[in-house]
């Protein structure tokens, strides 16, 4: 399956949210990740980050598609995050 | 169609930008919107933006899903933004 994986943390976090995705998924925007993930990979990334965010004021939402084939992707400029790649 | 639009621009950026897609999608994060749009509105959102991004520094990506019904989404924690919705 495909995911498109966004996340609204404390700023003192990012660094670790961003760690913990990135074995995963591709990091594309700051706090921005995609990419194929196997459904038993997701359940144990999902576990990870559940252990992180702070529910009453943070916030993780993940888009999960069944294939990358169903969704295209428009980019407006450059990605400060310097490894992407585009669909 | 279907749409996931997330953005990393500079500080001062971020209201106007989230100005631009208020009519169009609904915000869910601090630089997230989603939604439902017509091919007509993607194309004048999409305008709109294009002349707002600095292509050199930010960046603005846009998932294109046929439907809503290809798409699981799984929030964990709870948006700074008030109005969401869960699909």
């Amino acid at each position: 399956m495909f995911v498109v994986l966004v996340y609204d943390v404390n700023a003192s976090k990012d660094a670790r949210i961003s760690k913990i995705c990135k074995p995963y998924l591709l990091h594309i925007q700051n706090s921005v990740f995609m990419g194929d993930i196997t459904l038993g990979n997701l359940r144990i990334l999902l576990d990870k980050l559940k252990g992180e965010i702070d529910r009453e004021s943070e916030v993780l939402d993940i888009f999960i598609l069944r294939s990358r084939k169903t969704v295209r992707r428009i980019t407006i400029g450059e990605s400060r995050v310097r490894h992407e790649n585009v669909i």
